[in-house]
């Protein structure tokens, strides 16, 4: 192995040397705009430094060719050993700070120290949170300091085997028993079997587990429990727990989920998490005021999910567009030496629009943390307005970034041609990291029916000359017109159009649903036979939504921070994401808004155009968003290009070329050259 | 583990007899139909009786517990084991045939019998395929017959670490030296390595290499070689071979591809493939006649592909169906129980369609194998006018449905929420296995440059008023309107809708092409810039060619071979397709056929009512593809429908589970939690 190590030179692909000097921009000014500023650019570095730094050799590779078994007990290891040098960085580097320590754990540093992520996720991030936003300052006391320390390791047991999205429907059930001043916790059918809490399998000796609570035989609604699973000291489940992991998954391998049934598990009446909801020692049950904070909670849980699956999507493009610049194939002129494949324009389209998704979805979810900041700041002063629209903005966002982006990530890899299909180019590795969230935290199609029924009832509103929340202005601009006003070759040109069509979009589902209802159909059952038009609209509500977030982004004042140079390629960014995007809904565009042909035509020029102004500066930008390899991970995408290199210096890690011949060829290959069939 | 085995119950699942009772036709008709008739339906199900009876416990899931080297030893096995089984199966069910042994290595079966593939796939297909097409017949007695019998294990080495769809930049070379009437072979670095032949890692003994080949220090073109690259006796790899497996992949994981350098091997001249090439005794070489025979072989491939990967969908649409009809969620009217899901009206969008494109391209492949025939036929007499056509229509063809199936099979995956993310509902595997077809053959987008191609020579040829051969026949007909005539509601209009618009999109690219080539680009520089306008029209050429074909299978004189009944449901099969495929479409057919709001309610209707009407048959229509339950090996997709109970039984298998407590505890996992971080 050693021997092959010896392959990758420790010299810069000469392709990739030309296309970074080409670039028009400084590389430079693109990371430290794109980290919010130098001292945290600096500051990521330096942590990287720390921490990718002595690796063992093959530390990104290796475990694929590891059992199940052994790769969880790897990632075990491995985060056991991260955990107290994090915490000793976090306090050289940034003391009082939480991005290494635990951020490092969940952040996307994380992708390089655990690519098959690791089984205190959920420990290091749910856990820790609810009992902070939900303990009683007692419970916070007793349980979150030793969650920090990893004294105690925890997960969050929701979702049962036979209901997700539909939290109401859960059947866990947690009875007091006011004798003991204690709950009794059941699962009372297969069914209602705990499944898919992170680390539960194995790890956890805690769950935070969400029952259907019981006073007195009277239901009082879902309530968390914090419940011991495991021995503290044999780690061996307690009685009435039967745990284990729930299998392989397609990706986030290390994770360890696992199902929990529970057999008359009792526990104290303190256990239950009672900063809101409370059961007093006499069993008195005291509700929860209605609370406006679980939106928040929400909309936070939303944004981080838009933040992840927007870095790996521009890890992805970073990946294919390096291989781009590098692999060369396919004379375009004959007899001419074979281009960069980033010179057939086929290829440009299939990367540079990643991009282009990647960074709007980005900076619009870095506009949603603004607004966050700002809505808890009002929620402190008893200020609520804002928090419908943020909810239904957040639901929107996160059901497109991670729709668009995991497509975009499996069209990058196919991008990748054959060498995509390998695991050493990561790019499997991310889509099936990135593809979850396309189910947690409210499953696309049911967070988009939500979207629609907001929609509709915004619409009733507009009908009913109520004014409308700031959400749904357009509205009224769209319908103020008879006919969408000759086509102009603007951004905002752009954007009013999508904002006409989905006020249109609403404008028909709207009719259809009152034409159902007229017709006799009940209002839920009418809803659900408009549901094509209602996701339909809700997707192009938040498509206007992000293309307008996005141009604030590149051309409002924060324009006046930036070289001229990089406001130039930003600005290209931006006209190839609002191009696309139209071009990607003329199905529904073309039926209100009257394109001529030299209107489309143009529109397919200035597609072509801003992928050709983008070409000499696609590596850079992706230089630019400073992923260190061993983030990427990957034998197409690192820094050096040296692709073929790498790859087959990946292949000489496998474990089974460790060895001329395998073991089953004496006992079955050799016996079947041999029978004569 | 043995006490889990008993939580799968024996009965059905009441859901699933609800639905089979509702259906409105004989699934036993619709199963003879898509087998082709009863007496092949029947020697189906006799074979999977045989094959699939006794095999061992855990057989479908096992080996995703295992590490990467044990998959493979297992895959060796298994396939060992099978092989004579399978030949003394052939012999005792239908003697001379070819449909168990080598048949099941690769057939729909394999899917069962070899759930990770195996690393006979490329021996048993393309090996011995490529021996008796291209060899002399001295060559295919000395190796067909010992290939056929596993005496020797062989695979097919064509393409390099760096190139791939380019066969013409292939780098290794043989040359030959008439001293000794042999063939030297050399990879001339790296980059030339073959790399993704099945089963070259550690399993085939011979390898057919693909090379340039030079006589005398010239040139002579493209080769096949047969390399023995590993010793008979003991395995180990000949002197001059440097071999080993490519590494994991995110499919196919015991195929064993591998990758081959070779150091002046040598071969005696008689191992070049001369069929068609020859190099004589004194070094004099005869190119091959101009043939046009390899079109055919390109056209049998690809219909190959078709098969696969219509199978590949429907196999995850009968998992999702079954799923859909099972699983229990949100209530749809408030307080109501929970419906099953497939009772969402966009549950439905996700499921039908696909079921309805994995049957439209199946039916096409049909159409084109009848077709094949009949240009074998006509080839052996000389006559080879339809060969340019079949060629083109067999890459749209393969283009469109490995793409619309692949997506088909990933959007299905996500139509049954978290649970479609394990393994054990073996959608990801499916996929997995489906999406390398994008790639292999002819990666589609290079496919579709071609087809575009062929439509602008077309295209000339229609503008000179030169006669059209008849895959294009259609330019005359949509140009000899000004414009779209009236909208009618038929399945007719739509095709000549988008036939209209195919010639249109290719009048376009066209005309970009010309004006560009005015411009002074160069014909190849301005066919790549005109490239992105050019594969969509290739696109919808092949859309209206598939369209159109299934129509014909549905409505044509077949029809009157089914019942009423079937029809009916056939014929919703195709509304849903054809209502499917133009709204898909619309952002390209709404630029030159002006459709009303009317028309376009009336085509949301449509895909409302064709979905309405398809929700009695979904299970049953499945049910009629007659897929064993281990070749769908799927916990949510077997013909019982106990999803709960097979889900907690496949993880029960994780070896993981097994054990209480994982070795990693004592290690790293305690001291953790002892070490107060």
């Amino acid at each position: 192995m050693s021997e092959f190590k010896s392959v990758v030179p420790k010299t810069i692909n000469p392709d990739l040397q030309k296309e970074r000097k080409a670039a028009t921009f400084d590389v430079e000014e693109f990371a430290t705009w794109w980290h919010d500023g130098e001292a945290k650019l600096r500051a990521k570095r330096e942590v990287e430094r720390h921490i990718f730094a002595n690796l063992e050799d093959g530390y990104g590779i290796n475990h694929e060719y590891m059992s199940h078994e052994d790769v969880y007990n790897t990632a075990v290891r491995r985060v056991a050993e991260a955990a107290p040098k994090l915490k000793a960085l976090q306090k050289k580097l940034n003391p009082g700070g939480k991005d290494i320590w635990p951020g490092s754990l969940f952040n996307t540093h994380s992708h390089g120290l655990f690519p098959s992520n690791h089984p205190l996720a959920t420990h290091a991030t749910m856990f820790t949170d609810v009992i902070k936003g939900q303990g009683t300052p007692e419970q916070v006391a007793k349980w979150s300091e030793a969650a920090e320390n990893c004294n105690i390791i925890g997960t969050y047991a929701q979702t049962e085997l036979a209901h997700g999205t539909n939290v109401r429907g859960i059947a866990t059930r947690a009875d007091f028993d006011a004798k003991t001043d204690e709950f009794v916790l059941n699962t009372p059918n297969l069914e209602a079997y705990k499944w898919w809490p992170g680390g539960l399998g194995h790890t956890a000796n805690h769950a935070m587990v969400v029952a259907q609570l019981y006073v007195k035989g009277e239901h009082k609604g879902i309530q968390m429990f914090i419940v011991p699973v495991r021995d503290a000291e044999t780690h061996l489940p307690l009685p009435g727990i039967d745990i284990g992991e729930v299998g392989k998954k397609l990706g986030m391998v290390a994770v360890n989920q696992g199902f929990l049934g529970l057999k008359n598990v009792r526990i104290p009446r303190t256990n239950m998490l009672m900063k809101h909801a409370k059961v007093q020692r006499d069993g008195t049950f005291k509700a929860s005021p209605a609370s406006r904070v679980n939106y928040l909670t929400m909309v936070y849980t939303r944004c981080l999910i838009v933040n992840l699956n927007s870095t790996l999507l521009l890890e992805a493009a970073t990946i294919a567009t390096r291989y781009s610049a590098v692999r060369r194939q396919s004379p375009i002129e004959e007899n001419a030496p074979e281009p960069q494949i980033i010179d057939h324009v086929t290829q440009r389209l299939k990367l540079f629009p990643e991009i282009a998704n990647g960074i709007a979805y980005h900076l619009v979810a870095k506009h949603m943390w603004e607004l966050y900041d700002q809505t808890v700041l009002d929620a402190n002063n008893g200020k609520f307005e804002r928090l419908p629209d943020m909810h239904i903005m957040s639901c929107a966002l996160k059901v497109l970034c991670t729709t668009d982006g995991c497509a975009g990530i499996e069209r990058l890899r196919l991008s990748t041609g054959g060498h995509g299909y390998l695991i050493s180019a990561n790019l499997s590795n991310i889509y099936g990291n990135a593809v979850a969230a396309y189910t947690y935290e409210g499953e696309n199609t049911v967070l988009l029916l939500q979207i629609g029924r907001a929609l509709i009832k915004a619409w009733r509103t507009y009908t009913q000359r109520e004014p409308l929340s700031p959400s749904y202005a357009y509205f009224e601009e769209a319908m103020r017109q008879r006919e969408f006003p000759k086509w102009e070759n603007s951004w905002q040109c752009i954007i009013r159009a999508l904002q006409y069509t989905a006020a249109h979009k609403t404008r028909i589902a709207y009719e259809n649903l009152a034409e159902r209802i007229a017709a006799g159909q009940s209002q839920a059952g009418a809803a659900n036979n408009t549901g094509i038009e209602l996701t339909r609209a809700a997707e192009l509500h938040g498509r206007q939504f992000v293309c307008n977030i996005f141009l604030e982004q590149i051309i409002g004042e924060k324009a006046s921070r930036r070289s001229k140079a990089l406001n130039d390629v930003l600005e290209n960014v931006l006209e190839l994401f609002l191009v696309q995007t139209v071009l990607n809904n003329l199905n529904d565009i073309l039926r209100f808004i009257r394109l001529t042909d030299a209107d489309l035509r143009s529109l397919q020029k200035r597609l072509e155009v801003a992928l050709e102004k983008f070409r000499p500066n696609a590596v850079a930008i992706c230089d630019g968003f400073d992923f260190h390899d061993c983030v990427l991970n990957s034998s197409l995408g690192s820094y050096d290009g040296n692709v073929y290199a790498r790859l087959f210096d990946a292949a000489k890690r496998s474990t089974m070329n460790q060895k001329p011949v395998q073991k089953s060829f004496e006992n079955y290959l050799k016996p079947l050259l041999k029978a004569n069939l």
